[in-house]
C-alpha cells in the first residue's frame, strides 16, 4: 500500500490527495468528501486547489538538469506556474537545497506565499554555474475543492475514538504514508467488529484539513471520548506519545500503559501546541483529548522532510509493531468497563465458585492470576475501570479483564455506566 | 506466652483455637465469641470445626517416620481422617516436602479441600522408599464453631482503633505467636488507661475470623477510625507498613511518620489485595483505613511458613522494639487533636507568658523547642492536627504535642472538634 | 544610601529609626507614622522607646577600652542605663563575645530583657584581666513611640503587592541595610508609573513593626494578592526565596519562575515560622501569601550578626542583581494577566494576519517565537494566566506577554477578570 501510494504527488488539496484517498478505499468503504475552496472554516478558508503536471529546470541548451518527473520533491507545494529563463542570482532566491545533507532533495511547501521553488540536491546545485537557466514550471493554482476521507465504524453507544492521519505529503514514506497505512490497517479491521465505542478514521490533508472537519462537526464533538494522531510509524525508533493537553485524560494513561507492558522503548512527553493536528484538536474551546502517537518525532531525525525518507527507511517490521501496539490499545479503549460488586461489600469466596481452579486452568494461557483476580474484586467498587485497575496493579490489562470475565460469569459482579475521558 | 502457645496446634477451628485464647485471656479480659458451623457471613459460610489427636507415617512393620506428636506442622491443616496402607507413589500425592530446604517442614492447609496431607523435611521423604507405608490420622471434621477473641478498651469518644492478629497458626512463631503477644501486651496496657478512642483488640482466624466479624459488626464500623493488622513482629528484619487502601489515610500517614522519626530502618509498601486480614477490612464496600505493620513480610523470609519459623527464630529485642513502635503509635492516634488560636491571628507574644523560660526549662526533657512552638502555634488554624503539625515541621509528635500544651497552659488555644480518618 | 544608614544606631525604636527613615524620605514620599508606647496591637503592645547616648567600658584609671561610640554593636539593644563598678565576674554576665570568631564583635539585643550589656571581640575580651572594671551606659527607655515608615503606590485596580523589610539593626550592612536600599530603590522606579497593582513598600522594626502594620490595617489586608519581605540582598552568595505558607501562592510561582529563568544561582527554601516578617504576615487569621527574597540566609553565613556584617561585605553588583531580579518580578506581577479567545475555539490563521511576519520582526529583539504564539493562543482560554503560561511552556514570561500583544493587536483575544493570589 505504501509503495503504491509513494510516488503520487500529494499537497493540502489536488489530484493526488484523491488518489491517495481512492487506494485507502480499496481497503475501506471510505467516504470522501470534497470542500469548496472558499468555504470559510472556523477561522480559515478552505484555500485554492493546486494541480501540477510537471516542473524543470534546463541548460538554455536544452539539457533537464531538475525534473519534476524524476522525484516531485523537487517542486515546492503549491508552486505558481512560470516559465521564462532566469539568471542563476534570480533563480537562487527560489532553490531550496541543504548544504549539511548535499545528496538529499528538501521537502518544502509554500501554501499561502504566491510563489515558486524548487529542491534540489545540494551537490547539484554547487555545479549549476551557468549564467541563466531556462525555468518551467506547469501548475495551476484555482478555484477547486479541498478533499478529505472519512470512515466511521459505528459503536454500541454513541462515544468515538477519534484516528487521525495527514495525507498531504508527497513522496514521503514515514511521515506520512506509514501513518496512512496503519490507520487503514487498523479501519479494516475495526470495520468486521462491533465493539462499545465506534472508531472514527479521518484522512486529512494537515491543519486546514482538521480545522474544517471540526467545523463542520462541531456541534456532536462531545462524542470524541479518545482521539489518536498517526503518523511516522514505519521507523525503527523507539515510540513516542505526545500527550494529549490535559496530559491526564484517559487517552493519555491507556497509551502509557500499553507501551509500558509491552515493554517496547518509549517515551511519554507533554503536550505542546506544535507537531501533528492534535494541536488543533487540543485548540482552546475545542480541548479534546487526542494525543499524538509515533516512533520518530518530526524535526529530529536525519530523514525528516527529505528524499531519504523514502520506502527504503520505512520497515514492515515497524509497521508490524506499530499496529500492534495500537491494536491491543484500541481493543483496551473498547473493553475498558466499569465494574461493581453485587453483593456490595467484602471479598467473595472464591473456592466454592470454583474460581481457584479457574484461574489454574487459564495459567497456560495468559489469563488472569488469583492476584489479579483479588485486584478486580478489591477494586470493583463502581469507581474504577478496568484500566485503572491494571495500572494500579501494574499488570497488563488484559489480566485484569479475564479476571473480570471470571468474576462477571460467577455472578459476581455487574457493569456499571461508564465514564468516558 | 509464645514459648507457652507454640506446642498448641492451631487452625482456623478446633481446640487449639480456644487453648490459645486461653492464654490471651490469662493478661486480658478477652471475650471469646462461638460462631455455629455453617453460619452465613457475607459471602462465605463458617466452616465446619476440625479437631485432631494424631497422625503418623509408619512402614509397614510398625517403625513411626513421622508423627503428629513430634511436630504439629506434619499434618497439613483440615486434613480428614485416613487410615490404611497406601502405596508409596499414592502416598507421594500426598506428601509436602521442601527439595530446596531439605531439612525443614512445611506449613500447609487444606481449609476446603476434602483431602488429608503429610509435610515432612524432603531429607526424610527421600530416604522413604519403600513399596508402601500404614498411614494414619485420626482427626474429625463436623459440626462445630468458629472461635475468636475480642477485647475492647473503651474511650472517651465513639471513635475506635481496630488491632487485629491472627490466631490460626500451628507451631509458628514469628507468623503470628509474635503478633498475637505484642497485641496482647498492647492491649494490657492499654486495659489500665482511658484515652480519647476506644481500642477494639480481635484475635481471628485468618480470612474467615475477619469476614466474621465485619459481618457481625456491619452497622457500626463507621467508627473504626484508624486499625492495623499486626504480624511477624519477632524478627530482626527492618520494619515493614503496607498501607490501607487509601494509601492515604492517617493511619498510612501516621505509621510513616512514627517509623521516620523512630529512626528506624523500615519501608512503607503499597497496599495489595493481597496478604493479611488488612484485604478483609480493606475489601470494597467496607474500605476501612486498615493497614498491616510487620517486620519480615510474608513470603520473603527463608524460615516462612517451615518448621524454622520457631522459638529460636523470633527474638525478644524484636518483640520489645515491635511494641515500642507501636504503643507510641497508639499514643499519638489518641493523642492527636486539632486545636485553634483563641485570638484567631497573627503571632502571640512569648515572652510576656514566659513561654521563652517554659522551653528553656523543657530543653532537658526532650520537651518542645521554640521552633516546634511557633510551628504550632502557626498550623493551629483549627485545619491542622498535631499529626499534620509533625508531619510539617519533620520533627517528633511528642515535641509538637508538648509545644500545645505549653500553648493551652497559656490560653492561646483550644480544641476543636476532631476530624478523623 | 547604605553608607549614609550604616553609622546610625537604630533599634526596635528611637532616634536611629526616625534618622534612617529620613534618609529613605530623601528618595520617595514616605509617610512616617508614629505609633505610643503602650498601643494595644494584636496579641502586644508597643514598647517604650529606647535611646541611646553612649556607653563605655574603662578601666579604673580612665582608659577606655569599649567604647559605643567607635561602634553601635558593642551596646545590647535596650540596654537599660547603667552606671558604676563591676568586678570583672560580674561585667561578664553582661558581656557578649564568640570565641569562634574572636576578633568579631557580636549584635545582641535584649527587647524585654529589662537588662544590659556590651558585646565586644572575644580577643579583647581575653586581655580584660583587671579585678574590676567604671562600666557606663547613658540611655532611657521611657514612653514614647514606635516609628514605621509607609509608601504606597496607588494602582488601577485595589489589588496591592506588599514589599516590607526592617528597619531595626544597627550597624549591620547586608542585614539589612541591604534591604532596604533595594525597597527604596523598587519603590523609587514604581512611584514614576501606574501599574495594575498598587504597591505598598513598608518599613518596619522587625516583628512589632509588621504586628502594629497588621493590627492597624486589618479590615482591608484582603487586598494584598502578593507579598515578599526582603533582607539580606547585598552579599554575593545565591538568592534563595522562602516560600508563603501556602507554598504555591501565585508569588511563589512567580518568583520560581523569575529565578529560573534568569538562569541565577538560586534555592528555593519551603516555609518555616522562623525568620524574619513573613512569619507575621503568614500568621494564622491572616495566611498572607507572602515569602521572603534573600541571598545569604539568616543564621547560615559566618558574618551574620557580626561586625563582619559591614560597609564591605556589601557588593553594589549584588545589590544590582537583586534589584534587577526584583524589577523583572514585580513588572511580571503587574503585567500578569488573563485572555480569553475572542472566537472561542480553534488555532488561527497566523498568516494571513501578518503574525510569521511580525514574528520574525520581533526575533532580533527578544521578542515572541511562533511557539510561543502557539502557547499563548492554546491556552487563552480564560483559565490560564500569562504566568501559567510561561511555566508550562518554560520560556520568559516576556516573551509570552510578547506573544499576548500580538495577538491582542491582531483582535484574537481579549483579558478577563483577573484572578489573583
Amino acid at each position: 500500500m505504501i509503495r503504491d501510494m509513494f510516488p503520487i504527488n500529494r499537497s493540502l488539496t489536488g489530484a493526488g490527495v484523491r488518489q491517495t484517498l481512492a487506494i485507502i478505499a480499496r481497503h475501506i468503504d471510505l467516504t470522501v468528501h470534497e470542500v469548496a475552496t472558499g468555504t470559510p472554516v472556523l477561522d480559515w478558508h478552505v484555500p485554492m486547489e493546486w494541480n501540477i503536471r510537471g516542473g524543470t529546470i534546463r541548460t538554455l541548451d536544452g539539457r533537464c538538469l531538475v525534473d519534476f518527473a524524476q522525484n516531485n520533491l523537487h517542486i515546492m507545494g503549491y508552486s505558481k506556474p512560470v516559465h521564462g529563463v532566469f539568471s542563476r542570482a534570480e533563480l537562487a532566491r527560489h532553490v531550496h537545497a541543504l548544504p549539511d545533507q548535499p545528496d538529499l532533495i528538501p521537502y518544502r511547501t509554500g501554501y499561502y506565499a504566491d510563489d515558486w521553488g524548487f529542491c534540489l540536491p545540494d551537490r547539484l546545485w554547487q555545479t549549476m554555474t551557468d549564467d541563466s537557466y531556462q525555468v518551467d514550471i506547469d501548475s495551476d493554482l484555482s478555484p477547486g475543492a479541498m478533499t478529505y476521507g472519512e470512515f466511521f465504524v459505528p459503536g454500541e453507544t454513541q462515544d468515538e475514538v477519534l484516528i487521525t492521519c495527514h495525507v498531504c505529503h508527497p513522496s514521503l514514506a514515514n511521515d506520512n504514508l506509514s501513518g496512512i497505512a496503519v490507520a487503514t490497517a487498523l479501519a479494516a479491521l475495526r470495520a468486521g467488529r462491533r465493539g462499545r465505542l465506534g472508531y472514527r478514521f479521518l484522512f486529512l490533508p494537515a491543519t486546514i484539513g482538521a480545522i474544517t472537519w471540526l467545523a463542520r462537526n462541531e456541534a456532536r464533538l462531545d462524542r470524541i471520548v479518545h482521539g489518536l494522531v498517526l503518523t511516522c510509524l514505519g521507523d525503527d525508533g523507539p515510540f513516542h506519545y505526545k500527550q494529549s493537553r490535559r496530559e491526564g485524560a484517559t487517552i493519555d494513561r491507556a497509551v502509557a500503559h500499553v507501551l509500558a507492558q509491552a515493554g517496547a522503548p518509549h517515551a511519554i512527553m507533554p503536550f505542546n501546541p506544535y507537531g501533528y493536528d492534535e494541536r488543533q484538536f487540543c485548540s482552546p474551546g475545542f480541548d479534546l483529548p487526542v494525543g499524538c502517537f509515533m516512533r520518530g518525532v518530526h524535526g529530529t531525525f536525519p530523514e525528516y522532510h527529505t528524499s531519504a525518507d523514502d520506502l527504503d527507511f520505512v520497515k514492515p517490521e515497524a509497521l508490524d509493531g506499530s499496529f500492534a501496539v495500537l491494536d491491543t490499545l484500541l481493543d483496551l479503549l473498547d473493553r475498558d468497563c466499569t465494574y461493581e460488586r453485587i453483593d456490595g461489600r467484602g471479598e467473595p469466596q472464591l473456592g466454592r465458585r470454583g474460581l481457584y481452579r479457574a484461574i489454574a486452568g487459564q495459567r497456560e494461557a495468559g489469563g488472569a492470576t488469583q492476584m489479579d483476580l483479588l485486584w478486580f474484586l478489591n477494586l470493583a467498587d463502581g469507581r474504577h475501570s478496568l484500566l485503572d485497575m491494571a495500572i494500579r496493579a501494574d499488570v497488563p490489562f488484559g489480566r485484569i479483564e479475564a479476571a473480570a470475565r471470571l468474576a462477571l460469569d460467577a455472578d459476581l459482579v455487574r457493569p456499571v455506566a461508564a465514564r468516558e475521558a
